[in-house]
């Protein structure tokens, strides 16, 4: 009874077309390095057009000696190579109750793959930087509208001094060995290992180095948490990504038939590295530990996670992976509800029937 | 402010790769006709590997002469082309509260377009039915396992023999004026109208026309609408399309800005047609018909409609859509929950944000 499976083969899933918003296919796909193919794309504005002047990066503000650096240069110059997952800040959206407004994002609003560049710090080595920079702000070539307030705006996003200059923030120009795709930032683009992806700036135009704390949109009004409805009480910016975890297999409400079935799935968090994931198939009743797949190269990654489950009674069933990690923190069994809608991070639980 | 959206497309939504299950991009599809690449794809079992013997036809049963049709006859014979969407009885399944196990199809697992071929009841002028016939059976090339019956099952199916001998029940060898696809069912496929796709065997082996009811496990197991959850009491067989109408556009939890909007979607139903569709921007309160695009050219199609709506408050807002059809069948309030998840068909509803 072989069996021939022609060409089949996930795509990315459609969220939104303009912009286009299309995440990973993440429960169909095996391995650590996510194909250019299936690697998920957010975006805020329609593409912009690429011009001559992408191949110009400025860097200014409070620097000592401001300066442009073409293409050219910062291929020049040494490079690093990171591997790095990125996870949109709104990966997962959907699973909050009660629902948020925005791209329901499933679970695959994240990926991975190396990125090769020049720290970001190398820069500041031609430029200096005045004692009294608090913040780098990085603006983008992509530009547009918003619905709240009127006029056109850049997509712009500063990062604290320390976590820019840190070495493995990169500008970077190849992915997984090619130069940047257009559509994922081509030809330069920042990486931010550990915070959320919003900070990681397509199409690279602009660097500013300022005294105060930036306050563009999409740092000030988008990419906060607020965890009351109509009020903005208790807001607090979107950083390092939350610990996570995601079943891949089995599919939430699956039907499947008596026998071991392999339970799969991803973990990571934004600080530290993934110590535990553990696996309950009676609901959190009692917890087993998965077996984590050996170390990457990388403390920026997700670490790939397998179970072996005897299913030998029919009926329903939840299965739950909850990920700890080095700094201590632990899936909640209830993410923190926020308006926006980001950062959703409880126990990852699907349901199954057994026949 | 001109942008360029290079290579901007959605792509068909993975439910499951084994077998393939894949749902149409409905949400951002305009126009009437499903191109190929997107039309949603529904598989019980793995691919079936072609073989010579899907060239042959074989009519048996209680017919008057048995006979086997060579794909070659079959397209020498009279044709007729016919118009048809395809649903699966799934659709939608994933908006069932309680859920049902099974795929999550959302509201794209359907799709349309121009079936050619050959009326079925052309070929029963070449074999006779005995008067005693009261169904016939539709067997395909793909076979499989199933999880709740052990044992190696062929995908089939009956049809009552009124049904079948419909005019525009086809053996249809063309999609949209190209032989079909081999994913669609290349050489041979049922068509039905009006009947849940189900009813539409791909890869056509047999035709065997029997005194009894069929009873094999895709018709007398699955495809049964069973109103409880844990007795068969009530249970009752899926056949045609229920009443249905979605909105494509708004998104679900969108976030729009003040001003004139396009709300548009479909509307289709399994006997008459479409006569109404209404709106309601207020969750219900009050209700306002939509325009419908002008009738096509058949009556097994969905149609197109649209609504301007001037959304000048910010806020919160609930949209609905509700279809009527000549029957005088209206889409009810809540859909009838199943515990195989068939045939959802409650008002369409999407939230949105105004800012």
């Amino acid at each position: 009874m072989k069996r021939k499976n022609v060409h089949v083969k996930p795509y990315l899933l459609t969220k939104k077309l303009l912009p286009e918003n299309q995440e990973t296919p993440i429960h169909f796909l095996a391995g650590n390095i996510t194909p250019l193919s299936y690697f998920y794309k957010r975006n805020h504005f329609s593409y912009p057009k690429l011009m001559t002047s992408f191949f110009h990066l400025q860097v200014e503000g409070n620097v000592k000696v401001p300066r442009t650096f073409s293409y050219n240069e910062i291929l020049s110059l040494p490079t690093k190579t990171v591997k790095v997952m990125l996870e949109c800040a709104g990966d997962k959206r959907s699973s909050f109750q009660p629902k948020t407004f925005g791209e329901q994002w499933g679970e695959g609003a994240l990926s991975q793959g190396y990125w090769k560049g020049v720290p970001l710090r190398t820069l500041f080595q031609y430029t200096g930087i005045r004692g009294s920079a608090k913040e780098i702000v990085f603006e983008g070539h992509d530009t547009g509208m918003r619905t709240d307030i009127t006029g056109i705006f850049a997509y712009e996003r500063s990062l604290p001094i320390d976590k820019a200059l840190h070495p493995d923030t990169l500008v970077a120009y190849e992915l997984n060995g090619e130069p940047l795709s257009f559509k994922h930032g081509y030809p330069l683009r920042l990486i931010v290992p550990q915070w959320y992806a919003m900070a990681s700036v397509k199409w690279l135009k602009k660097i500013s180095v300022i005294d105060g704390s930036f306050q563009g949109p999409f740092q000030a009004v988008d990419y906060i948490y607020y965890p009351e409805k109509n009020r903005d009480a208790g807001k607090y910016p979107v950083t390092t990504m939350n610990i996570n975890s995601t079943i891949q297999q089995p599919l939430d409400l699956a039907i499947l038939d008596k026998g071991v079935h392999t339970i799969q799935g991803i973990a990571w968090t934004g600080e530290g590295e993934i110590t535990k994931v553990e696996i309950s198939t009676n609901d959190g009743e009692t917890w087993m530990p998965a077996v984590l797949q050996p170390k990457t190269d990388s403390p920026y990654t997700w670490v790939n996670w397998t179970f072996f489950w005897n299913a030998n009674a029919k009926g329903e069933c939840t299965i739950l992976s909850r990920a700890t990690d080095s700094m201590g923190r632990i899936q909640p069994e209830e993410a923190l509800w926020n308006r926006k809608g980001y950062g959703y991070h409880a126990i990852c639980r699907v349901k199954v029937k057994v026949e």
